[in-house]
């Protein structure tokens, strides 16, 4: 993973095989970032996805092991108990150009993913437990 | 619904239940948005979807009235005739990661949905008539 | 193309038969723009959309014919060679919803298509052809 920060947002890129969750954790606590908002797209070796059951009160996950491309990643980075908390959706397409989505457990990288990460400038981005939902919801 | 803002960017939050498009209304009055572009993901429990016909110059509209994970919202706050105007496209996934898409004309919130709001600096955005395509333009 | 830069970020539209790539190329030589990151949405008379086939190293073209709502545009604006070089994956949908994606060689603009373009503030993005993946990635 390589990154540059321009004053307001960090241009990122990963390379081939790299895990892309755990990739955005390390980076967080190695950057200090407080919090952000992320986009990105590029190419899957595979991806993770989960599709959050309300009623169920969790997550039916499906492996996709099939290149991908990537055709956008979104999502944020906030903190929970302290550590770092990635919570990103993504869409994906085949070689038929057929859609898919979800939420995005982890992913890894193929060809390349290239990342804009909009910094956020108020403090730190924070989520505790929902008891209504189940989920981990922003402290705004 | 919860937001903050950093001096560039706004946070937002809606809980469950909340019409999105309606919220983002009433938030651009109350916080006076001069203009904005909008980024989302989340869960929805329904959704209303259109594809403008651009020959027809209308739009067929169809209700997805079941949970989805909404994969990516994009779109902008302008005005049209003073009051605030919601372009907002947006792509979903169902238990299956199957993707659709299109037009978000409503949309209730399922589980969460976090939006990250670009703010605009330049004056207030505005949108005007076009005969052309008979859609609602930016003017820029 | 219309154009709009409020000292952060630029509020681009086009209009319906330009092409958004070409568009893009020229907008970026004209402004002088360094780099940046691209969000947008909008409509489509045509679309052309790449797969890269990472063991092939080359890209499987496919191209759609029809009208389609832009659900998504996201990709970034560097250099290679000197020249500017426009990466961009979209997702589209139908007049059914139904989602399809992919890597944007190139798009006619149906009704509109807006786009968000963070401007990058250091310096000049550059890319460089990787032996690796056959790609051009970005310097970082």
């Amino acid at each position: 993973m390589n990154s540059q920060y321009d004053g307001f947002n960090w241009m990122i890129s990963l390379q081939k095989g790299e895990l892309l969750v755990e990739s955005l954790i390390k980076f967080a606590k190695k950057e200090n970032i407080h919090g952000g908002w992320v986009s990105g797209i590029g190419g899957a070796l595979s991806v993770q996805l989960a599709f959050y059951d309300l009623q169920a009160r969790d997550y039916e996950i499906k492996e996709f092991n099939k290149p991908l491309e990537i055709t956008s990643l979104h999502g944020n980075i906030a903190y929970k108990d302290g550590e770092p908390f990635i919570h990103l959706h993504g869409t994906f397409s085949d070689a038929n150009m057929q859609g898919l989505g979800g939420h995005v457990k982890e992913l890894i990288v193929g060809g390349t993913c290239e990342i804009f990460l909009h910094n956020w400038f108020k403090g730190k981005l924070t989520r505790s437990e929902d008891d209504a939902t189940g989920l981990a919801l922003l402290d705004l």
